[in-house]
């Protein structure tokens, strides 16, 4: 991306932060309703130099103009879609659309609107807001190239017991005592992608990242807290990541890579080999 | 509360905020556990001007002491109990343990944990955080007068029809048009006074106040919603909040008030004639 | 305020939160220029029950409507004027304008743009973010009786000496040390409240308030820190609020009532005595 | 960093998020003092698979550990020393008391401490809080090899006039009206890379970085503002940045690569000839 200005390497984008839209659809008999509500950013890597070296912005889309894009394509959008292909279609959309753009990057992040139940019966148009978040980032390039990844946002998570950490380096700055017995209370933030490689080859079944997600936070969620009665002993947040983005990884064979991470500050990401060789052969 | 002091009227009060504690219980046979997470903020009203003026801090009960208090308090509860019975053991603890203390005032704002579920079942120590917050406030004084107040914050809903707004004062100002159709998002919090005017006569059942609690956010919900095929047309918020509040207090005796505020900015208050008398009694 | 509606006594207020408004002014040569920038809550206390009970809302004033108003009162101002001012024409709009509103209630922050200097000269129009801000609350009756209330938010400060705490309670809850020599660091919040009754009573200077605030945040920052050698030994928090206290009021005539706050939690409110009469007199 | 286990590629890291530490000098005649407050990250990258994948932790330090060691080392910090120094004095022990740690990340963020006026002196031992802050990042190898990044963060910056937006893209989702005077308040972020490329070749001289920083600072200020009578017309946000990131470039040769970034969407990262080489040439 970067290029040579003025005898500098010169990198830039520009793009627009936290658009909000909502979008409603009817089922067919009109009777139920369906909600999203997207929090967009878009970023958009563009020949663009003129306007940073010459006051000449012709080249510029405004953030404003990306921001009205945003509501007339979740206004043209007649039926219910995943948040990935709404990303994906505006990433889309950015590339084709502008000569200059080379590479969009939407992310978006969905609030998590749960229809309700009134008296035991699901609300054909009641929702309330429920906790973590469904996140994606989609990035195309104008040759129609696309990396896909998901995540989940703001899952907090807590085990009472059948967690320890013991054996680790004891030294004069250590404090902490050795234990087979402690609450793990702790914030998850998983990121996956997807092993698509291009626009074309995208799965088109209206909900089928909608799935997916369900499906890998369901894995996640089992594997951290293990069987209902018996539950799964936790030697160190290290080995139960591990399991978790193994059950992941193994489970789903359109995920090349998953990384998850607590509280921000423990990491670890794994990339099947499979999707190994994919990165390598496309990036 | 207030005292004159070198020719001023004056009124003070000290206490410690956002004080984290956790407490799990397991029930009698040992296998299923029960957590609940509290962030505790304490209010002494208590007669300690000599610290204010006379460099004397005898009186002061510092506020590292009120945390202390709090882990303390939260280890001698041997049985499970609601954080209504927590914040009127504390108050009642700070105005009996110290002469000079004559009114406590003890707020607790409940985490959202709530047991999740694996392979549909419930599990034994594995718990999720929810969204929408239990509160409460209880005010006790040293003659044993209690104020008790609960509350929701952070009830985020949505309908995404039966919702209008018309024929509101239209002037040089008024841009709004009037509608029979939009969608209507709001935060909801609530806060309501239960008739117990003394520390003898709360009721002693366990969960007596969570029960509750899930009792009037059903009603609230309910009334918002409306039922689950037709729902309810809200001609304006304030309705809306009407129908809320009176549904609740007319179905639960022990509640005097109930308070509901959409958005902080969208106010109702409404109070049983009852309510009216009693209050007017004692405070 | 209260009314009683189908058996329940009733308060209800409505209104518009946070409603972000700039305005500049320039000098009369041109040259040099003003800026503020306000986010103002609105609150009216009117005679709308109707719209709460009988689905008619020929009473309500839209909150839309009160966003616009904002903007419209804010271009109107063709002077500089100080954020109590404003806060005071608003309320005042609001009452006269509306026969049904009783009673307005107009709270503003106002962000604290500074004029920067460049190559040590103070810059025409260029403006940096500083740190403490600035409130005001006014309520305005349509009788024109007004309630007016300054303040400083987010004052953060920090004396690396001269501060301990001694002799407090000392019980089985107790850890903290006694300690002569201690840093205190700690977030002041003050409201004070000014003796003007009445819309007509407020004095006409522009930017009178403007400078009252400045004098009363350096009253109350002089009397933290003492003297730039010797500083001033604090005995507690208490003995220094009321210290602050003691001299913003004993220093400004014009002020009735002083609470000064430390982290939210450490509270003191003293009124002067010519300030308690005022005060039972009017209210 | 990446290994290959179980058939995974493997990815992994460990730190402690914000921990807190406040640290005070005096000068040699202990009248005047000195503070810094420091909100540390530290991300650890070691040879630690063991813990991941056999449940064996002894290769681990405990994210405690590295809270204590952070208290521990600024405590042994017998003279003032700039936040980048500590950053990479951090970072250095890491690797080099530790024989599975290969790199050390270390985060800081200064709280922004600034000494206050009483009497129009600068106060001995008081301080009020700023509005931007100051932080860095010290990477750290265990060979010696440094990567150091300064920045600021949350400058809010505000011009009344001088700046326009004109002749960009047009299209049918464009509203955006051409203009050449409009208010431009916007948050910069920057952040410049330090071409010294190991522990061996940092200044000494204690404050240098503190300075290094303020001079960037008024830079890049400078640049934004333009000259306090005439100001600099901004013909885009682009054009600014350019010219901003252009002028602490050409002016500081020790700075590699300068980004700077306005509400975190508008971005631009250059990086001078040398430190194209330089860079190429070390990771």
């Amino acid at each position: 991306m970067a290029k040579n200005v003025e005898g500098f390497e010169f990198e830039q984008r520009h793009g627009k932060e936290r658009v909000r839209v909502a979008r409603v659809w009817k089922s067919k008999d009109g009777k139920q309703q369906f909600v999203v509500e997207w929090r967009v950013s878009i970023n958009l890597l563009s020949d663009c130099v003129n306007s940073y070296v010459r006051d000449d912005n012709s080249d510029i889309v405004a953030t404003d103009t990306m921001k009205n894009t945003v509501y007339a394509k979740a206004k043209e959008c007649s039926e219910i879609l995943s948040v990935e292909d709404f990303a994906i279609l505006l990433a889309k959309h950015f590339t084709s659309f502008y000569s200059q753009v080379t590479t969009a990057i939407v992310k978006i992040v969905e609030k998590p609107w749960e229809r309700v139940n009134v008296d035991g019966q699901p609300h054909d148009h009641g929702f309330k807001l429920g906790s973590e978040k469904h996140t994606t980032e989609a990035i195309v390039k104008k040759s129609g190239a696309l990396q896909l990844t998901s995540g989940i946002e703001g899952l907090s998570v807590l085990k009472t017991t059948k967690s320890g950490f013991e054996g680790f380096v004891r030294d004069k700055y250590t404090i902490l005592p050795d234990t087979r017995e402690r609450m793990l209370a702790t914030e998850v933030t998983a990121l996956w992608r997807y092993s698509y490689e291009s626009l074309y080859s995208v799965p088109k079944k209206p909900l089928y990242f909608t799935e997916k997600y369900l499906d890998v936070k369901r894995v996640l969620l089992d594997t951290f807290f293990g069987s209902p009665k018996e539950g799964v002993y936790s030697p160190s947040v290290q080995a139960t990541l591990y399991q978790m983005a193994k059950a992941a990884l193994n489970r789903f064979v359109s995920i090349l890579t998953l990384s998850v991470c607590l509280r921000k500050y423990i990491y670890l990401s794994i990339v099947s080999d499979e999707g190994e060789r994919k990165i390598k052969r496309i990036w």
